[in-house]
């Protein structure tokens, strides 16, 4: 747990002259300078945590991390626990939505079941996991950030997480059960009534965590965990990571709690429908790329966003410069 | 010229029962009913507009119009017009921004230069063009639209042509100049000042033309003809249009203003970073896909909204039911 603390007490960070260089080609290209828009903030930032200054997508993965919940005993889901060991046989299969978007972009998937047929302990009754449950379950998201790969696109799957992503919203960045909990799958609004209260009573026993690691253990779910063990893995080894929707930001949000530079590799991939996945985004300082009312998790978002960050990097490196194509970038002499 | 006033109050309409079928089967599809947001309604969108219901993107193209304008004697851009044909000769040579966003997204780029050696007449001095130069600029529009397209994805470049487009929205839609002159490539507020005044210049001279057809020859340039005509005729044909920013969709704007239907075999894009470009989507009833800042033209916006469609469309052919996965679809019985 102390060494989740120190790791995040000192990021490595972007290389700003590899960024100053980026920036100088973003104005070279045959193109007003900032008519890209996004795309040229994106090539800046994949260049700063770039090995030599040429940002590149070629070896990013979408990782699903999967995980079941004690605190569906309070009804928080109008869906059963089952689905959450469904929905990844379908992910094996090829079925899903994350199967159907991340073939039309060429992404490879991993799907990682973490322990489904025991779920984490009811948060409003006791902490989800012990210290060597949650320290198996942060290391597994650690372990997957493998060596080689220049972008991690991160998702979940579990049953009533969008419960635990509330309750870790609130403990890391204050306010209760309401300002966080929304419909999710499909809640109506007793159901997100219901939630909030489940929230706020998980926040009243666990008012005593009060580090990113306790806050995973007693507040959180092993995908979550893991979701976090990744994206501090990701930014030890340097590698940016494109985050899909609420839950995978509230992963985020705990480790903003302890420092938050964490943002700093870290690129939203989209706004969901989820109401408090904008105040999340906002108070972490991430701006979405996308908005298309979408709301599935399962990375469907981040995966969807990659095809920015792909032309932003075929823009970057395959545009001519005004030299070179022999384009003029002045007006002539009055 | 009756021609165009003929075909626009005939427009074929989507098949309202492919678009039903599409829709329930959205809700059969693994994943909570809307949680995919806009990815559905485009799914739903091109089904509607399909011989058999099964929404493809296979046979997309990006089409880029390029034209110059005479209306740059009046100093509304800081490039020279030499800068079209320069941009012409990069989109060949694969060194334009459009070029490394195709070839990201594999997507197929024709680009199809008017007559660069003879800009249009100043608009603000006489029409753009003759009934027959107008003609010949719709038809080559027109005729770009193959048969076995399944979408076409529209882009322009042409110096000065902003300006041309804030005249055309504000006798399309209404407002004077300075409701639809913006920076363009890159006018300082001075220079966005000269357009508007250039543009109410040109309403007035022009304040006759009070059908799409005379709009586009006496205030519009070849490329922006061509848009029209290619949007047209891609409607007789039943083939969905991407639109790209403020200059495609003016060209829009000017059959809107004689059909308003016409606007429904068409997606925008995305947002561009030209002011006025939002205005014109509102008073068109078109939401953008992307909002990523961008100002370039060259039909890049769209060509990266591609991507969204791609996916919408894998989601909706490719992803398995609740039945055929076995994915449970209902809350247990309490």
């Amino acid at each position: 747990m102390t060494g989740i603390a120190a790791a995040l007490a000192r990021l490595p960070q972007p290389d700003h002259a590899l960024r100053a260089d980026a920036g100088k080609r973003q104005q070279q290209l045959t193109k007003p300078p900032g008519s890209l828009g996004r795309l040229e903030e994106l090539a800046i930032f994949l260049a700063g945590w770039s090995r030599d200054g040429t940002p590149t997508v070629n070896a990013a993965k979408v990782i699903i991390f999967a995980a079941n919940h004690g605190v569906t005993a309070q009804g928080v889901s109008p869906y059963p626990s089952s689905v959450t060991a469904q929905m990844v046989a379908n992910f094996q299969a090829g079925g899903a939505a994350i199967n159907a978007i991340t073939g039309s972009l060429a992404l490879p998937l991993d799907v990682i079941p973490m322990d489904l047929a025991q779920p984490t302990a009811d948060i409003t009754l006791e902490p989800a996991m012990s210290e060597a449950e949650f320290l198996s379950a942060f290391n597994t998201g650690a372990a997957s950030i493998t060596t080689g790969l220049d972008l991690v696109i991160l998702g979940e799957m579990g049953i009533g997480n969008t419960t635990i992503a509330a309750a870790l919203a609130a403990s890391s960045l204050g306010g209760r059960g309401a300002d966080w909990a929304g419909p999710g799958t499909g809640s109506d609004s007793n159901g997100v009534s219901r939630k909030a209260e489940v929230v706020d009573r998980a926040l009243a026993r666990h008012a005593h965590a009060d580090t990113a690691a306790e806050r995973l253990r007693c507040l959180g779910g092993r995908e979550i965990a893991a979701l976090a063990g990744a994206i501090l893995a990701a930014r030890q080894a340097r590698i940016p990571v494109l985050l899909d929707g609420f839950v995978v930001t509230a992963a985020l949000a705990t480790l903003f709690s302890a420092s938050p530079a964490i943002t700093d590799h870290c690129i939203a991939g989209h706004l969901s429908a989820e109401p408090a996945h904008r105040k999340l985004l906002d108070a972490l300082g991430l701006q979405p790329l996308l908005d298309l009312g979408m709301r599935l998790g399962e990375g469907s978002g981040a995966a969807l966003a990659f095809a920015i960050l792909k032309a932003a990097v075929s823009a970057h490196t395959q545009m001519a410069t005004f030299d070179s194509a022999g384009v003029s970038n002045k007006a002539p002499a009055p």
